[in-house]
């Protein structure tokens, strides 16, 4: 899935307007309903996916959908109330690569402070080296280290993970790795996500 | 901050009515606006805090708010917007323990999909080793590994990640812990969250 945060103009319990005011005993903004005072609490979302491995090779997906039309990625999306995260990686790594997953674990953790999200990679062995091309989906194939297309890789936060994953590999000892991500110097078209 | 999702029953763009719905493409009911079509996504929220070390003891709070009020706690509450996962670590502590603390690395990551959160605790070293109470905090304290008051926690997540700290300590080595929280079998005003 890929859906942003809709804009706030009316409160979602009554239906009255909101307005932006920092309420007694916080610090930021938030949007207040004018009638029935309920507050508006805006959060960051996860968006979780999987480092899937079969024969040394890892799984990527080219992206159907925008934002970044037709550039690879790991599978991910939008992590769902009533979910784990390890559950969610499963889930997205099904939905958009048509694949199963044994979720290994944790392997990196991406802040993106300026678009409201943190996004979290699995590793993960692929059941049966099988896999397809969802919805979300053009096609899916699996990469060794040196066919990985760097240069049209969807997003930093997935080129991160992916290298981090080869040096592990490299070193073989896996590790947690975290980054924080800033806004990018050239903004427009090609880097609408990170 | 202790906010919970507010009811859905109005548009936040446009302030009709919503309905549930399946979008088409998606596999989920989702709050669709009958007027404009807006679909809102609900999506789990991350709870993040600090396990604050000093001179071996940990950094508690006993909390002035509900829930779990006068129970104890590791600093720690909603991530905010434009800020990342340690910064929100870091935030905490000093709101709930007005407590400067330098953030170490990632250390438990805990889901509690009933309640739809994620709790994260950074490991963390409390600077000057000073400490106070914030306006959601009765007290804070450091506490030893023999003087943690276990039955006197608030949240399960806690308890998890600061009996690993501990377990972690004594091995001398220190890891990344994840747990998945099923709802507790005593249900009521004792296990509020999680």
């Amino acid at each position: 899935m890929s859906h942003m945060h809709t804009p706030m103009n009316f409160c979602s319990d009554c239906g009255a307007p909101v307005s932006l005011a920092v309420p007694p005993g916080d610090t930021l903004q938030r949007h207040v309903c004018i009638k029935c005072g309920t507050i508006h609490y805006q959060n960051p979302r996860m968006v979780v996916g999987c480092i899937a491995e079969w024969e040394g090779s890892i799984l990527l997906c080219r992206r159907a959908i925008e934002p970044r039309y037709g550039f690879w990625t790991l599978p991910a999306g939008f992590m769902e109330n009533n979910e784990t995260t390890g559950a969610a990686a499963a889930r997205e790594t099904l939905e958009e690569a048509c694949a199963e997953v044994e979720i290994d674990r944790l392997f990196a953790l991406v802040n993106i402070p300026h678009i409201h999200q943190v996004h979290l990679f699995y590793t993960a062995r692929l059941v049966g080296g099988q896999f397809g091309a969802g919805v979300e989906s053009l096609e899916s194939r699996l990469f060794g280290e040196a066919e990985i297309p760097w240069k049209d890789m969807a997003f930093r936060s997935v080129s991160f993970a992916l290298r981090a994953w080869f040096d592990d590999r490299s070193r073989g000892s896996f590790g947690l790795h975290t980054a924080d991500l800033t806004p990018p110097k050239e903004s427009g078209p090609l880097s609408p996500a990170g």
